[in-house]
């Protein structure tokens, strides 16, 4: 076996610790100011994961080395994601809510991937630190997943990915010249627009702290609230209608964003991601707001609104709820579900398939019938005007039929765990979608996840953490061809 | 808009209905026999289908028509088969079972597809006219799907069918000349394997009437039976074993068997889809007979019986049933849902998404996850010991994300007309595979679809016959660019 550098890898992990460990401050201080003795908590595991972290770097630590290669680069993503999960569960396990270790880690792990499935009963009464924790681990791996959705995945052409390489590196040449630049660009737009969500969310009722924690959780599409009834809790149509607006900003492509800020709507207008996402979420709103108008008979303007949040919320995979519809009938449970894995725009907080794999499913599906029809005729299919590559269309088509055989498999495990048929198949998408609520009484949006077996848990999590990095990612690493020289 | 010249396909579809309307007589042979008056809805139905055919052919005749283009081809296939189920379904509607027009045409749509959903309930007190017609047309659909798989779907390159091509085309040149004399050969063997089948359903104790319907609809993987407890009425193993043989036997390439009657039996046995197929059957038959001995209490003998039986059933799309597995518990509900959709060998009777691209799907995401780890290696995917196209590659995704489409699609509609999301989950699945029974109380093997509302019928109508015609060959026709000159 040949030797597999690791040191780089365990460097950069050691550092997205102390980075951690640093984010544990803000919480402490907040049990700090109600005088919760939870403080201590917090002050603890910064220090725990500080130590792992400064102990990473300096064991690692040597001359600059050279670039990473593929097989670093994946090691480091996947390992990264889960030790944060791991460390990032020490408060909670921790703190008075005396979660076991595995409910630690399905709710980090829900946090950090912006799943947003919860297994804690009482937020009302939970420590402000706990609080903030949960919004601030769904902000961090929100700004996380859009800079290794820009700047890794892309060249490591997981699943069609590469296909957003050609947009962003055009743009890397064009408008700024380096990825680190771009991602430091993104990050001031998403520190941007959380602080005008919390400004909007203050303004429309919610106390500080609790606009505060919205704000994280709604521009990272995450869907942790301060409150078990969720964003439902406020009664207020003005903070459902701030929700909707920044879910939909956590859902675009951020890099085109940065051409807004020069002043250049158009690429942002004219992106067919956008067009297909918003025209989405239009029409299932309609459909289920007529639905909620006849079938359920609720008035009509509270019907669009109450179809409208639900709708961006779980296309968004973003997991808030302002009712429970798990009650609204037949079609609107169905279509929910579906609609839990179509995701958002990629580079953006989103989960799920993503938008862009249904629009080259729709080109390659298009060119397969013109073929049929004409076997000798040329035909090329198109992603956002440019010829799509054979590879490329393999790469999606493959993720996509994936997406099902993990869906599947992860549904009958969970079903061979006791769980019931809704249950399971809501609870295996949502995870795997990093949505947050699934469907029924148990896991629905009135339910937690607090109910299932341990064992349910820790698949769940494996469920998000794969669904959070594109599948591939993480398979990869199972392959022995990986681990030999 | 040029000219499309309609004139050899309507004379092909006369020809079929000239033929279903000669098997219309049988059933009416059956019904006189016990002087039953339906016999006179078979003399009335076979006499319109036949003016109808002989219609047909004296219209369109002419010179001996140039090869058909694929259009034609493509219309073809789809006008047969909706055509068929149109005329099929004219004595069940005139039966004393006074079914709607919706319920005929459902049963017959079921029927010609090889699904085996049922919307008749008091088969036992049906008269046997009608009992033999859902038999025969289940076993002139499964010999029709047969032959469309080798000899026609493939030319047309539907949903990576090119790759049967290969094979059945070296078959052709080294062993048959001539495509015609291929499907004359499978033609043969099928009839035998049903005169076989039968003869064992006879000595294992089934009348020599319920042995002949049998066998036609086990070696058709269609399912229906003469009474309403399906096979499970007869209460024998013996019964039963015989009938998973055969239906393992119906769901295998049936151009292996023609080799296999000359004495080589290695192609058959080395096949890399005969292999995945036996070795799914295997695995889930223990899953679910572990499950069954250690969470129902059932006896282990018992439970490897009930559980062999059933999941064949469903894996091959037969939709027989020995048990009401629908009250097995959580673990068999999803495994058996899941295993609806895979389907038996291509160039079979059965349907679903078909195990040869599960077989595709493994090695493009094999050679997804090698090219990941060395992005400069080559690595050529391989599909039964030969490289895999990139086209093929891509076709046979784009039609495994397209069934997961239409399945979504489909079960969102049910639900929109009120079925519950069990039955709208397991119905759409269990139509577009053309299963028969679907899960739960309404639609599951204790139950049967006469309860749905008329729209639910026409609509999972329609889902068994894209299922059956491998979607791209239905869909083809709703694009403009077929009906442009």
């Amino acid at each position: 076996m040949a030797a597999f550098e690791l040191r780089p890898v365990f460097l950069a992990v050691g550092i997205l610790l102390i980075i951690l460990a640093v984010f544990m401050i803000p919480p402490m201080v907040a049990d700090v100011a109600v005088r919760h003795p939870d403080w201590q908590v917090f002050l603890a595991a910064s220090g725990v994961t500080l130590f792992a972290g400064v102990s990473l770097v300096l064991m690692n630590r040597g001359p600059r080395a050279p670039e990473m290669t593929n097989r670093q680069a994946f090691l480091l993503v996947t390992l990264a994601w889960a030790v944060m999960a791991l460390f990032a569960a020490l408060p909670l396990a921790f703190s008075e809510l005396e979660l076991s270790y595995a409910d630690a880690v399905f709710e980090a792990m829900s946090g950090i991937t912006t799943t947003g499935a919860t297994v804690i009963v009482g937020l009302e009464h939970a420590p402000p630190g706990i609080l903030l924790w949960r919004a601030i681990l769904q902000w961090l791996g929100g700004i996380g997943i859009i800079v290794m959705g820009v700047a890794i995945l892309p060249l490591l052409r997981v699943g069609g990915m590469q296909l957003v390489r050609a947009e962003s590196s055009d743009l890397s040449e064009k408008i700024l010249p380096r990825a680190a630049q771009v991602a430091s660009a993104i990050g001031m737009i998403y520190l941007a627009l959380t602080l005008v969500c919390a400004t909007l969310y203050y303004f429309a009722g919610m106390t500080p702290f609790e606009a505060s924690a919205h704000a994280m959780t709604t521009i990272a599409t995450g869907g942790y609230s301060t409150r078990d009834a969720s964003i439902g809790a406020f009664g207020s149509p003005a903070i459902e209608y701030i929700a909707i607006v920044f879910m939909i900003l956590g859902s675009l492509p951020f890099v085109l964003y940065i051409q807004a800020t020069n002043g250049q709507f158009l690429p942002l207008a004219r992106d067919i991601q956008v067009r297909w996402f918003l025209a989405i979420l239009a029409a299932f709103t309609i459909a289920i707001a007529v639905w909620l108008a006849f079938d359920d008979g609720y008035e009509a303007h509270y019907s669009l609104r109450l179809a409208a949040f639900n709708v961006v919320s779980l296309v968004t995979t973003t997991g808030f709820a302002s009712a429970d519809y798990s009650l609204w009938g037949t079609f609107p449970i169905a279509a929910l579900f579906f609609l839990m894995c179509v995701g958002g725009c990629t580079g953006s907080t989103t989960g799920g398939i993503k938008i862009f794999r249904f629009t080259v499913l729709y080109a390659v599906a298009s060119n397969q019938l013109a073929r049929l029809v004409r076997p000798h005729g040329v035909f090329v299919p198109t992603f956002n005007k440019r010829p799509l590559s054979e590879a490329a269309a393999i790469g999606v088509m493959a993720f996509i039929s994936m997406f099902g055989l993990c869906f599947a498999l992860i549904a009958i495990a969970l079903s061979a765990l006791g769980l019931d048929y809704l249950t399971a198949m809501s609870g295996a998408l949502t995870a795997l979608a990093n949505v947050g609520p699934g469907l029924g009484p148990l896991i629905g949006p009135a339910g937690s996840f607090s109910g299932l077996p341990d064992s349910a848990k820790w698949l769940l999590s494996f469920a998000m953490l794969i669904g959070r990095l594109e599948l591939f990612t993480v398979l990869v690493l199972l392959t022995p061809r990986f681990w030999r020289g």
